[in-house]
């Protein structure tokens, strides 16, 4: 049967990166070509007892249903967390927990965008978000980006000429997938007030802000957002474990009330479960405690790519190196195809990822490819360096 | 700010049920409202040794990201059983675990149609996927329906006329949302000949269907599909738990392509620790007893609320005694209204829903309730049908 398919979904490919990861299946091979954190960051001993606790006392509620703004000791913890520490969460904002920010952003194309609607991006920029975003047949207007990150003066005048009426502009401020940059802090008050001048809502997404090595911190867009034009999309994917696909999602309440009935016919509420697990934890230990730890083991990493880069590849590539976050993103010197490099770097047994698959255009052809330095161990990126430097010798 | 959302959810209501499920908070009030399945038939113990299991021997994998197809253990055990014991799964057909049954509904109506395309639905039906539908601004048309459900007779002539060109049919065949009938075996045949006739796809959603207490079994629609017709949910939900938020999808492998891109960019996959724990769970106990074990526990419930509904209302309502499932389908003999029951019943402490917010049509008058009887105990139900009986005295 040849079967007819709806003209949203009929042209959109499977995430190249979750294709190639699946070929890495082979453990011969180097994977930098993942965006998952390291198991070693895992929580795993105090994940275990909390989880017994829990069977033993409130086995009925964590394995009923739930509500689906999400269980509301964690959504209280989450929300007085976001907004003490990072003045994220005004009087006109509520928060409703997701299935990972992934959910929070189709969630919110679902609500915002009719087809055919014109979003921002930056370019490069996040698979799985712009995949979301073509899911619903929206038209991708990526904006040029450098190393702090996306160009406001360039997305101006593309609000004024190609992009204009565009609903909505997606980004991820701050050490970027797959980039690694961060937009400096007098272009997100930039970006606010192009939102406020050109009317559109800003979808801040943030995984990866608590990974900082080193540098300035620079608090959200969203900690200026007075007139409620952000959307703010985090996650526990990366600071505890992604296995357990919760995030959340601060915006304003209007906003919220429709993402929970756009949530409800999509998935009722994410797990009662480990929204009870991440609570407990929340409260029986110091969760920055724990996320300095996962940036030590983060920064022991890319330290250790970057010597190993320099070293045997630093003729043929070029790198900004990366404040924090999980991804290194790396320029071919003599501007020749990424995905050609990939390819090749498959048969060496080193996976990574051609940054043409990041480009709003999908056709696009680039001199960039993208590693990701915290799945692999120590020994693995020093070894997997190595046979990249390899594809070069040939 | 005055927010514009899509076209597609501006129109979108929160389900009235889980509006009344949250007043229902009140401790005080009994609830014939929900439909939760019974916390006195999860499999606690077992999940809570297996769940220790999966932390001490397998955290890694159960805390990290895992692939949208879903974990290949569970996917296989549960093809299996669907195959061995239901006749549900050809060669054409495929397998992905979704976040619920309700997943599996709202990812087939983004992958299958269009805005304005027409779905036909018993007439009344689940409001989860009623909503899932409209949420893709779909058109909802109703089919009468009698204590053999559908009647694919007027269905015919629905597709004669109203509903010409309908894309999909969404159907629970067996112990209805809400109604609790159960389609007859040659009205199934009777719709697979239509969907060939009228070249629509039947989505079969078949969460009960093992909660039979009495009567004779009847295949699954989808056990009779020679051409790649029907797309079969089911669910986890009623048979272990919801909290853990388990179901899936069985179809023709072109859709379960496209369902997958679609889960990828709406959730990535589901929880890969529950995922590992039903799989475990699956090989370690008989499901077939477990399942005796709730149908034993539901069958004791419904016969405790017909017995008190024909002491306390016998004059007043009318039902059909449901040969399985967990709810019980009432009609006000007067002909008043539903809603107006529901109202007063309120106020005597006792939650039900009225027959109206189950029709296809949401301005819908109806003289019916929907009563639950899995989820309140028998003490609570002698006493919900006594107040319920109250109502009428005044």
């Amino acid at each position: 049967m040849d079967y007819k398919f709806s003209d949203r979904i009929s042209l959109l490919q499977p995430s190249a990166i979750r294709e190639i990861l699946k070929v890495t299946a082979d453990p011969t091979v180097i994977s930098f070509a993942a965006g998952n954190p390291s198991a070693d960051t895992f929580p795993t001993e105090m994940l275990a007892e909390l989880s017994a606790s829990i069977f033993a006392k409130q086995s009925s509620m964590a394995l009923q249903y739930g509500v689906t703004e999400g269980y509301e000791p964690l959504r209280v913890k989450t929300a007085q967390r976001l907004r003490e520490k990072y003045g994220v969460g005004k009087e006109f904002d509520n928060l409703i927990i997701v299935s990972g920010a992934q959910q929070g952003i189709e969630l919110t194309a679902k609500v915002l965008c009719n087809e055919g609607d014109i979003v921002l991006c930056e370019d490069p920029s996040f698979i799985g978000a712009l995949n979301a975003l073509r899911s619903y047949n929206l038209r991708l207007a990526g904006v040029p980006c450098d190393e702090n990150g996306m160009d406001t003066d360039k997305l101006e005048r593309l609000l004024q000429t190609t992009a204009k009426g565009a609903k909505l502009l997606y980004t991820i401020p701050t050490f970027q997938n797959p980039s690694g940059t961060t937009l400096s802090a007098p272009r997100r008050k930039k970006l606010l007030e192009l939102a406020e001048k050109y009317d559109f809502i800003i979808l801040e997404d943030s995984p990866y802000h608590e990974l900082r090595f080193e540098g300035q911190y620079i608090p959200p867009i969203k900690a200026g957002d007075e007139n409620g034009r952000v959307i703010y999309c985090g996650s526990y994917s990366k600071i505890i474990a992604p296995g357990i696909r919760l995030g959340f999602v601060c915006a304003p309440s209007p906003i919220i009330q429709k993402l929970t009935v756009a949530k409800q016919v999509s998935d009722v509420h994410s797990t009662m479960f480990f929204q009870m697990l991440v609570s407990d934890f929340l409260s029986a230990v110091d969760l920055d405690a724990h996320i300095d730890n996962a940036v030590k083991i983060y920064r022991a990493k890319r330290d250790t790519m970057i010597k190993g880069l320099t070293e045997h590849c630093g003729e043929q590539l070029r790198w900004r190196t990366p404040e924090g976050g999980i991804f290194l993103w790396c320029e071919l010197a003599d501007g020749s195809n990424g995905f050609e490099l990939c390819r090749k770097a498959g048969l060496k047994k080193v996976a990574a990822v051609p940054g043409s698959s990041f480009m709003t255009d999908e056709k696009a052809v680039t001199n960039t490819i993208r590693l990701n330095y915290s799945l692999p161990t120590l020994e693995q990126i020093s070894l997997g360096v190595v046979r990249l430097g390899e594809v070069f010798k040939n």
